[in-house]
């Protein structure tokens, strides 16, 4: 996988090359920002859960990295984020303006590169993934500070933002050598998207940071309303509700009051079922995989689970 | 032509229109900005040089409108600008945020839009135009606050920012009923494009405009080196061009500073070269015409050519 992965990052340089070194400088700075590349990873392992892969799924992983990247850049921009992945942003190193452009200019090249594959039906599929994409962008928006912001459209938001670009690599994957298995991969895609996400939420609430000694509440100190706030507001008595409004009442909210109200949602069971939610994305993710031949495939996309549930992307 | 219009833009208002109340509420502002639809109607011309079009030619259309004004919400997000074609931008009545998102959402709807209607050619040359856009921001970003940039350097820029989408949108209109003509309307339109961004850039020294008596002469404001300028510094002594470094050095230039500057342009022969070279471009886009059957669409496409010339569209 290792050397697949490799492969696929080379030709991912060789889609965004251009003969301008405005771009070219941006470019290698984004190809240091590279993660993991779990994206990919996911459209690699789907087409091979049941044959040899057709060689184009190496420019098919590259393109999916590509959206990613792509719209990683404009999320930047549009909250004009500082650090990613550890590394500076391309809005922080370069300018606001650059990274609204650079992301138009990597969205279009990953575009242009499946056309040129000839192939409509993954044109289809990631067209569709970038409109929904954008809606879900939409919907983050409309859920800044708003108390009312309910479960269903939490999830349509996460359906959106996250779910749909792994669905969508997953599927892809399928058209390499799996076409059978189309619509299994997209489902197994989305659910584990939906799962990744809650979990990625979760984590703002449990996870202890090193700096601070106690969980970051980055989401609450944005004023973002998650599952865990989402869970825990349903069975909140007035006090209680009302020191979270007094949060949400606040410019920059301060670390006595984010660690107040981490508190009152753990005790009003939003941590629990926020667990408890994402744990039933990841069962169902588990169940569709049984639609698969057993191969070693299946088993590592099993494995992607795992890893999305003990967040280690 | 104007109820085709009227279709175009009923067909436009289908596309962009989501589930979702914020996008469209910014929908409903687009289309009150939208402005003469000179895009969409070199696509329904240039369908009409031969016999009749193909009735998706109104999608078409559509769909070239839709990726114009997607770069223009961007455009104005990196700009920061207020107005439009006198009405406030998107990013000023919403936000920098949501134009950001918008611009995307736009784009991935014109894609998808096409995708759906089959045929690999107009996403093709729609995705190869949106990646030349991109790069022509990039090199105008690149163009500013430097005297050293050159002609060639500002015709690439204006190939990439104006005239690939004005080739685009002939080049898509000739499939859907002129095939045989498809790469004499491209290069009409790339151009009539070159023309017409020269025409632009020119009105910016020459234009008198109503509140201010003389040219507004805002490229010079932002520091944004054009063919004018480019071309008077080629004949100017130390100290004429001492005076535009002055200007150039300037964060914010006054009044006083471009009145000059605009007067040292026009007598170093500046106006009067663009003005010859962007004749050029549109006698080259007439010519251009010349192997096209004749026809009242032939006969529309050159009055647009003069249309640009006299900067009315």
């Amino acid at each position: 996988m290792r050397a697949q992965l490799e492969r696929v990052s080379d030709e991912l340089r060789r889609i965004v090359s251009a003969d301008f070194p405005l771009i070219t400088e941006v470019n290698e700075h984004l190809l240091q920002m590279r993660g993991k590349m779990f994206r990919p990873t996911l459209t690699l392992l789907a087409s091979e859960v049941e044959e040899t892969p057709q060689p184009r799924v190496t420019t098919m992983a590259a393109v999916v990295e590509l959206l990613h990247l792509a719209t990683l850049v404009h999320d930047d921009a549009v909250d004009h984020s500082a650090l990613r992945r550890g590394m500076p942003t391309v809005n922080s190193v370069f300018s606001h303006q650059i990274s609204v452009i650079m992301g138009d200019y990597l969205y279009s090249r990953a575009l242009a590169t499946l056309v040129t594959e000839g192939d409509m039906e993954p044109v289809r599929i990631l067209t569709e993934v970038s409109t929904q994409m954008s809606m879900g962008e939409m919907r983050q928006l409309a859920a800044l500070d708003r108390l009312s912001f309910g479960e269903d459209e939490y999830f349509a938001l996460n359906r959106g933002k996250t779910a749909s670009l792994l669905s969508g690599a997953c599927e892809i994957g399928a058209l390499c050598g799996a076409l059978r298995y189309r619509a299994v991969l997209a489902r197994y895609g989305e659910l584990l998207g939906m799962a990744f996400q809650v979990a990625d939420d979760l984590l703002d609430y449990t996870e202890v940071t090193a700096v601070i000694g106690k969980p970051s509440g980055l989401d609450l100190r944005e004023r973002k309303v998650t599952l865990p706030l989402i869970a825990a507001l349903r069975t909140m008595r007035t006090p209680a509700r009302a020191r979270v409004e007094r949060l949400f009442a606040q410019e920059e909210p301060d670390d006595a009051s984010i660690a107040e109200v981490v508190a009152i949602v753990a005790e009003h069971g939003g941590i629990e079922y926020a667990r408890r939610r994402g744990e039933l994305f990841a069962d169902e993710a588990e169940e569709t995989l049984q639609g698969l031949p057993d191969s070693a495939a299946r088993n590592a996309l099993s494995d992607a689970i795992t890893y999305v549930m003990e967040r280690r992307w």
